[in-house]
């Protein structure tokens, strides 16, 4: 059996990939909430099934969380060259965020809708459509004989969403069984449906939670107003001084080690096919703002930010209530970019979040660990039989990205199994990642699988 | 007859007024419950055969909500010597809060139970009580022959605590019949049992919304976050703008015409009881904290403020959601004090809010109509008549007070009636209004018939 069989494989079982997706996309695999957790042991229960059904060894490995599912090609020995057999780790997630505001989604998120070439769901691109293309493309090699010139496992987590602390304790302990070349996560972006894309940078994050306390109870504002200071002002006072008039972080030291873009790269960036315009327009915003002296592309790939994600004090209802409130609170989370340490902006933000509270409120100040950004040569060997992969699958030029977000468990790989991770992404930009409507792009889905078929094929001619 | 006569008739029939007190407080009047209509009529119906057998001419007037009581003193020629008779206008209402939680009562709240010198019963102290020591009075006149030097009407309702518009609607109708020279509410409250108080300033209010709009949806942090504006982070900054570092109210133009504190009225406020260190230990705050140059009373009495009643933005669940928020929106009220005017703090505030919108995001600004602050004269010759009443029944020099809530309907009043009000309070802090175990002070009940007794004689001595 050839690859071409593997292709035809493929090419012909479209229509049933798709409806195993939907069914994948039903469970309401939501890792933040906690009233959905037999949600996401269904849901890992489910994928461990369909893993077995076509041909991989799976088990669901239970954590001090949601479970993480693991399911690996059939062992194949040492070839007959006595040549070293490479392994490569497959990794995804199958938690997805939280669905709401549900009153904006045009479908309920749990049921996928198809119209035209997109699957409307919560997880759709992120990440269980990505991760199911992997799937699809081992079950080819499987379900058609042919043979898989290296070692899979698929590593799909539950905790994703959550930055959950499992999967890193669950990589230690398996250490050895996870020992692999290199992995491979397709749960990054690619500009357009034209440019297929290697993500060989990444940002860090590292998370924040002010609140403010002021009375002990929300007072009525009309017999205490005014003699008392009230903590959503506090809170908008000390949210205002985050940044300085130029777009900057204005926190002290936040800047410290920053890598330089370098040349190459922002020439590079200028070959990507989103013009300001184009972007302002993708996100309905009345006009792009950011750190003065970089590119939209560059402020949100290479620079560091400091976002508010939710604020929360007093009335939250309909018309008004009078009071001053008791509380504010800001959930805030900074990305970071190559060789800013998450410990040393953990220190820098909180010691000056305490320098600018006010003495008039009690500070409850909260930081999570935080993940290092991530950043690995585009020339190297594997990233170079990736490109090869994409083109042939896309038919069209790869581009080289950085992207904004964080994927932490790609630092614990390197740390823990010191492997080097290509980013190989399938989502689009409208494709409302973490909002509601969310989609993947069936295309793509299909192009995606036929990548990864291919990639196994040019790591092979690599090694 | 004399007002000797009118006293001694008090004092020998307080045990029967308790008991028709604690007859007048069994029916449960809830008029924010539609269920309890027909014990809002009821109550109503007793009322008025009441007022007729103490000697007033009463009658049940139906509105669109609930009936309204109106009784009057038996009507007087214009006196011998062709003086204008003087008329007064004595205020209250039937109607209670809802007795909710109920679990929470130590004794039902519509069967009133005694206690030393205190009257436990929902609609105590708020207002069947506070309103019936100004019946008690006049029925001493009436009983004991005394001739009343002026004309007396009691106007009391029972959608007060619904904030009804039906009494406006009463008033206008009947504008010529109750046409008065000066309105008597006792609805307020008075600072300890040893100070008695003349309520003479309140503040006015005004709302505000402000919505920021940013991107069409909220957005992944990671992957946008940088090169578009956070809406939470944009309202922050303008919040931020809304007072100066010496805690006064940045808007320009917003403290025009402000009436200032007399140096008589500030060294009345600091007669009252309240130390700072006290108020800030009942607020459970940390330190206190207001417009620089004036004392907490001042604060939060006679100065204007400008508040965060609730913030909202982007996600406020539990743990982290990485998203650039698609809005943010802030409600406000503004307490207002006497010669601001609301369409005035309208303007200037809205046109604030717009100039220091960033130009990234949409501004969406909703203004409420708003309500002025009242103010009578302390120094004026309604008020001092009713200080040397209340000196009298109370055997105690009263203190003047202004507070820091609205009372919508004293500037109906003044609008539709032209005349103003004397705010003369028999409730305590700790009487519980709203709140369950609402009770009602004995002595503040007996104090409050003598002090009703002699504002008659000291208006008419004023007149």
């Amino acid at each position: 059996m050839s690859m071409q069989h593997v292709l035809d494989y493929l090419k012909q079982n479209q229509a049933r990939f798709l409806s195993e997706l939907c069914e994948f996309l039903r469970f309401p695999s939501v890792s933040a909430q906690s009233q959905h957790k037999d949600d996401l042991r269904a849901c890992a229960d489910w994928l461990v099934q369909h893993c077995r059904s076509i041909g991989l060894k799976a088990e669901v490995c239970p954590t001090a969380g949601h479970p993480i599912v693991l399911a690996k090609t059939p062992h194949v020995a040492a070839s007959r060259n006595g040549k070293h057999r490479p392994h490569y780790l497959v990794y995804g997630h199958y938690d997805v965020q939280p669905p709401e505001p549900l009153n904006l989604w045009k479908s309920p998120p749990f049921e996928a809708r198809i119209e035209g070439r997109s699957l409307f769901a919560r997880g759709s691109t992120d990440n269980k459509g990505q991760i199911f293309a992997h799937l699809k493309a081992a079950e080819a090699y499987l379900k058609t004989g042919t043979p898989l010139p290296c070692d899979l496992t698929f590593l799909i987590e539950g905790e994703e969403e959550v930055g959950g602390e499992n999967l890193v304790e669950f990589l230690k302990t398996r250490r050895k069984e996870l020992h692999c070349d290199a992995i491979v996560v397709s749960d990054t972006g690619m500009p357009d449906k034209k440019h297929p894309a290697l993500t060989y940078g990444l940002r860090g994050i590292i998370a924040f939670e002010i609140i403010l306390h002021g009375p002990s109870r929300d007072l009525h504002s009309g017999i205490f107003g005014g003699a008392i200071e009230n903590p959503a002002i506090a809170l908008s006072g000390m949210l205002a001084k985050m940044h300085d008039k130029n777009g900057k972080v204005a926190v002290p030291h936040f800047y410290d080690g920053v890598l330089p873009l370098s040349a190459y790269e922002r020439k590079q960036f200028k070959r990507l096919p989103l013009p300001d315009s184009a972007l302002q327009k993708l996100l309905g915003v009345k006009k792009l703002y950011g750190e003065r002296g970089f590119t939209a592309t560059e402020q949100r790939s290479a620079r560091p930010t400091f976002e508010i994600n939710g604020l929360t004090s007093g009335y939250q209802g309909e018309g008004s209530k009078t009071i001053v409130p008791a509380w504010a609170r800001a959930k805030i989370t900074c990305r970071l970019v190559p060789n800013q340490r998450p410990s040393h902006i953990n220190k820098v933000v909180c010691d000056y979040i305490k320098k600018v509270c006010p003495p008039t409120v009690r500070l409850e100040l909260e930081a999570g660990h935080g993940a290092e950004a991530y950043y690995v040569s585009p020339t190297g060997a594997h990233a170079q039989a990736a490109l090869r992969a994409l083109r042939g699958a896309f038919g069209r030029e790869p581009v080289l990205l950085r992207e904004g977000g964080s994927i932490p468990i790609v630092n614990e790989f390197k740390k823990v199994l010191g492997a080097d991770t290509l980013l190989l992404g399938l989502g689009l930009p409208e494709d409302n990642a973490h909002s509601p409507n969310e989609k993947f792009d069936l295309d793509n889905f299909e192009n995606g699988q036929r990548m990864s078929a291919l990639l196994w094929q040019e790591l092979n001619a690599t090694s």
